[in-house]
């Protein structure tokens, strides 16, 4: 078993629109807030052979449903789980 | 200037619908995911006068907006940004 933690992020030039309402709330709230972004983090624990396949198949997981090649870009780090 | 990166997960006993449909997506394109969870990051770039009042600013922004008490966890790391 594996656990990858896969992090999507808007690339930049990408209007945020939860990180822009986010700031403005902050600001609501008297905080000094100047910029914000949101990112999500999947946690995913999978099966796979090696560590070579759990690499292919988090890249392909990334590119197939968890990022918009369009927009997001993605990093992942990935461990043995028991 | 300060940086925060907060990132808000859910406690372990709450439903993460988010992740459970991920997870049934992947089953669908016949990865082998077991279980998948999704937290949120947000990158905070704001004013304070110290390191020690940026602390107390983010610990504030977590408990007034970005983390509902009941049933996120929430942790952050701070540095100065330029």
């Amino acid at each position: 078993m594996y656990r990858a933690r896969i992090e999507v992020s808007l690339k930049s030039g990408h209007s945020d629109p939860e990180g822009e309402m986010t700031a403005q709330s902050l600001k609501e709230l008297k905080f000094s807030a100047k910029n914000v972004s949101v990112s999500k983090v999947y946690t995913v624990f999978f099966e796979a052979e090696s560590r070579e396949k759990a690499e292919e198949a988090v890249e392909e997981m990334c590119r197939r449903l968890l990022a918009n090649p369009t927009k997001d870009n993605y990093r992942f780090e990935i461990e043995e789980a028991k």
